[in-house]
């Protein structure tokens, strides 16, 4: 199960940084600084080899991979004048997606859906101002080669416009990666109703389980996405250009149709269940009449031959078991039986149990 | 299951065409100019042609089936000043519907429900400007030909007025050509209904999982609509003249009667789960009740076979089985298992399970 | 199934009459007069002895029954200036309830249900203007007797109000039809509620499902009346009077009422299945301990008994069955037979079983 | 269940009061007059002496029990201008709560939840205007002893502010009625809980069904008293000082609050049916195990016991039976028996029956 | 089961104390001054030693733990001009989460749940005004060390930002609380999940059946705390200053992602029963097979036996068991009975009961 729960101690400062468990060895920072003649990438070590790299008139992005280095956030932050409480969001990465805006630029925090052995959600930092877009994620394994294909190719938009259409690109990305995911979840759903309905074993129910526990973790990413692609949308903020607002119309209808398709495959998902309990009354139901038509036969035959077993003495008197001696007995015994496994059997025919 | 998830590689750059998978042959045009004096149709191989065939003064509708000749697409987009993010989403035949406003055209995608073998959901573009009304699909079979014979036969409105017209004529034909497909689902629901009633078998819930589906798709394809008619509706774009507006509140008034009947159709099919789990458990009642009966009836009287079969010596001492040398043991004998199997046939009356 | 499914041809042009399943021999048309000083009522054959009858300075009501001569009613909407789109409403008698407004005339539609045999959901259109309502339905038998009366008996307000307040009437009489339809409901589920409590079988499956359908119907006939009970009372279109204003607060009052009651008893519809489920499911268990019981208790003294019944001979050796030839070797096992059937009735006890 | 639906006839002209079952012998009529200086209160048998009994400068309550005497309610209705609408909602004691303006004075309408044998919902009016405040009601028993109390005492607001207070004290009475009621039905539904987590039998199912029933119709019943409590807040009408406007925002918070906690329990009994299932599902279970091991384990053995009853002829050859004359024949087939059933006793311990 | 149901006798008169369940011996005062220069802290006995414990220009935090001493709680009131509705609230400890503004100082009502043995829900009241604010609990335990260390220590805002500031770490600090009893659901329902799934007993009913419970009360909880939150936010209250309300829009965020946590928990509860059914329904399965295997192979085979079992006397007639002296009869008999068994397993390995 993801975890989003926030981590921060109940009653800890706010703006206090506590760093998110460490998962890479080494903070990763790439620079890339692009405008309409021409693109230059860097990968750094320090956040200070990065402030170097920035040029002016152009725009810059700094994507970090690594959260653990205080240190270097602590620089960031000061460098760009970002709110202490956006950088505490950074680290606690159990944030919900939102948009904030400050001053001088916007702090958009994102949640990356990736599809492994398990479903693992990581959140993603997006802050962009003028010139300037800075990445911040704990993991890496982005989603965004073909943005910087794009950069580097220098056709459509990417060049030409601002660093407000790169931060769109980027999120426009994110947001993307969802769809390969769910498309997974469609297939596998389909493929267990088809197991169900072809008789599947219970053994199903932990993989229909862990489906209706992603999307449910994939709805509550996608959901809060929305808001946050509507806001962006009706911001006013002149950091946000014309330009770029007619895209992020899209973005809104690319999150919209992304829950549209999760809570269909949610429903879909439930009914999984639904149809595991009808086949298994079906499977109950078949293994019980088999039962019954055995026993139902049998009972009343065995109950004839044990008849038949007997002792009384013959001898006492002519009430005793006169039958053992008659010269028909034995055939008119199995006669009597067979007659009786035929009525059950034309019994259980119009019961419409055969 | 229809797909509509949405197709573009993540992270592709917007206004890129990928083509749609190619599903006819070569790309048929059909053009249909009229006024109120008279008709013209053709049919075209090239966009060139079609252009050719506008004339001033009169309505061109220019139906194009086939997606997957990209030259042609830019050309039309070029000759009508489309924005290339509208071509994106017609050749993306993953797309919600919706209505985008431009400068001097309104673009309206809509989705097509088809019922063959299995319920399939195709895309239609429909462009409309001064004069002018684009619609374009991937797929042959359109529900337009009364909107033909209606323009050929120069009767109501149609001839008479605009494009504007000609456009709600061609998106109330698609959205009402989901009313036959509805009331086949609402039949087989019934049919369904009564065969449960009647104690169907198991092969009954492939059937009800499908109707399920098949409306949860029908859901997600008339919802954007209502809200496509609501948006036209409300619109106060100069290209959608008053006579038509009238005509518009209609068209929302269609959807809202269509999300109703397909959500009543969703509750009835949602109710045939219950009523098989309901007549399943029932019939498993039956069947038990059978095997109680006959086991509970013989399982007795077998007991008492058993026992006298056994075989104590009687010589050894009067207390082995006396009853065997009884003169009357074996007609006593008997006389108790019908007793017995009397008592519990009277059990069972009084427990109503006979 | 009551069948709302609009029956238009798909691209059929709007405002083309298509005539509903014809259900009376012959139109039936009523035309009622009144003023403050007397009435007058007359049952006439066609639409023209009706505008005949029409007398300045009075309020006139025409109720049409039978819906199938198209000529008459293409007659009635020229003459009263009714637009083709509402005529088209009229006779495609699956229409939501609505209200539309026109230069001169309001129009409104409604559902009818009628309970007979099974439940049956008719449409009514009221049309009312100036000193002027029309009534619009196929089939006879309308809940408007007490009207009719209260007009002849000249108590009350509705011969001293004008057409707005005959059409609030009718209105209100046409939803107030509900109420006792509902209360039928409200008994039957209750009567089915006791049957299930006091363990009723699986007839009564269908019943279940047809007041569950039938409840479905009812709200989804419900809901829109109370959309236009509140359209009715918000608009200011001067043909509605202060006067009678004040009485459309209660009429959409009552709407909300009646849909609450539906609600209700939707909800408790829903709890019988449940019900059944839960009993069935207890029922069930029983038959399932009446049968454990007793092949618990016999099945091992049978295999006593059928131990005793095999043929080793003793005479091989002293190992072979001795117990045959002892002297209390009958009462032994009879007695230990005795001793197991204790056993697990005692078992049975402490399981609370018995 | 209480009816709630309404039983005026359809059609009946708005404004006929028809009377409700007569439910006490007697008209009673309390009145209460006071001021800061003093109280006096009366029981009067007919109206006209409680309009004596009104004086001036003070605050005078006429408490009305029994609705059937049509004469003295249009008298009262007269003499204090009461609107016919009102007084027809007095008598139809199936009103929703509901808050009425007129001009000179407010109609509220309360439904007093009262739990004797079984729950019953009684209608109560309140009129108020200035210095007088009108309660109507059909049946006796009603909660406002505390009131009387407090005005007997003079403590507290209520003999200083005016009739308005009394008026929200009097509907804040009937409102917290429902407290104590509702904290029955939370300990019924722990207790159910704790009996059906142990094991409780069927019986129980009526008392779950019972408590959904009785909570949905306080649910319907609570629900509008909130929609009132908000409209009584927000209504600049004069007849509502200051003062207590500020009293009637914690009428509509213990409203909210009471709406929680009924949708609280509704939950927790809607989770009583899934818990029944839940348990009864695991009785089965246990129940089938006793039978499947009792069965397993004997089946097999009687089979042997019965392989050695047969009469097969040893002497017609050495392959006949020949078991049934080796010295050690009898032990081997019990040793074979009772290995046999530790087998199974074994198999069924591995898959954790036992 | 959290009692959250009003304790007020119906009809006391608002505004009078009536104390709740008495928990502490003692009220304990617990008095913090501070202000930039430093923080005094006291713990007094009597609310006369806190009053003269208030510095002028400094804030005060009064924190009373124990309620039931009325007249301390009446003499902290009349000293801070407390509303008697609000001093009535903070007694009467089941109210909603709520704020209240008066003249000088706001009211909030806080609920604080409290995981030991069950789960606890307990009220907390917080009023602040300028440069005080007043906390009162029934219960020992609050969640505030940090905030009091936050004090001591003087780092970050809460020495340098006013009583508002403070009022906001406190309630910030209650709310954060949830977060961990949260997790602690979290891990349990993945827990019972894995048991589940791994065929758990029914013990575990129980623990489901908790958990869902305190689900519902935390969301109960929540809810109303974000209500809360956001009218703190909104309020224009001048007691809220600039540099507090920044950090106000944050507790709105912790609260949306604490009701998200609590209903995805919630989702995943409910998910648990489904499990439940599902895995018992499959448990159901395995026993049935087990049973109706072995009874469908031996009843056939006993069968057999008990024909050989019979005593005709193949001396009366030729047709009388002459099988019983055929020289391979018995080995025919064994061999038949072998078939019999290998077909009857066959037929189960088709089914793939096997």
């Amino acid at each position: 199960m993801p975890r989003i729960v926030r981590k921060v101690r109940p009653g800890a400062p706010p703006g206090a940084l506590t760093t998110p468990r460490q998962r890479v060895d080494k903070v990763e920072i790439e620079v890339v600084c692009y405008d309409l003649q021409g693109v230059r990438e860097l990968e750094v070590d320090t956040i200070e080899q990065a402030f170097a790299a920035i040029e002016e008139s152009s725009v810059t992005w700094i994507n970090v991979v690594g959260l653990h280095d205080v240190e270097q956030l602590h620089k960031l932050g000061h460098h760009f004048g970002i709110h202490p409480l956006a950088l505490e969001d950074v680290v606690n990465v159990g944030q919900r997606p939102a948009m904030h805006e400050y001053d001088d630029h916007l702090y958009v925090i994102l949640r990356l859906p990736i599809l492994g052995e398990s479903l693992e959600i990581e959140q993603i930092s997006v802050f962009f101002g003028r010139g300037i877009v800075i990445t911040l994620q704990e993991v890496p394994g982005d989603p965004w080669d073909p943005v910087r294909e794009a950069i580097r190719g220098g056709g459509g938009n990417v060049r030409r416009l601002g660093a407000d259409y790169l931060a769109y690109r980027l999120i426009d990305s994110v947001i993307d990666s969802l769809y390969p995911i769910l498309e997974t979840y469609g297939e596998r759903i389909e493929e267990l109703e088809q197991s169900l309905l072809q008789g599947a074993d219970a053994a199903i129910l932990g993989d229909v389980q862990r489906i209706k526990h992603d999307l449910l973790w994939i709805r509550r990413t996608a959901w809060p996405h929305r808001e946050l692609a509507s806001q962006l949308e009706r911001t006013d903020n002149p950091l946000i250009t014309a330009a770029t607002r007619e895209y992020l119309r899209d973005l809104y209808e690319h999150c919209v149709q992304l829950m549209d398709v999760t809570d269909t495959f949610r429903e879909l998902a439930r009914g999984l269940t639904d149809l595991y309990m009808s086949t298994a009354s079906n499977r109950m139901n078949e293994v019980m009449k088999v039962l019954t038509i055995m026993a139902s036969i049998f009972i009343p035959l065995t109950f004839i031959a044990g008849v038949y077993g007997m002792n009384f003495n013959p001898n006492s008197s002519s009430f005793n078991m006169p039958e053992l001696n008659w010269a028909w007995g034995y055939p008119l015994a199995l006669g009597s039986m067979a007659a009786i496994a035929v009525g059950m059997v034309v019994f259980f025919k119009l019961k419409r149990w055969l």
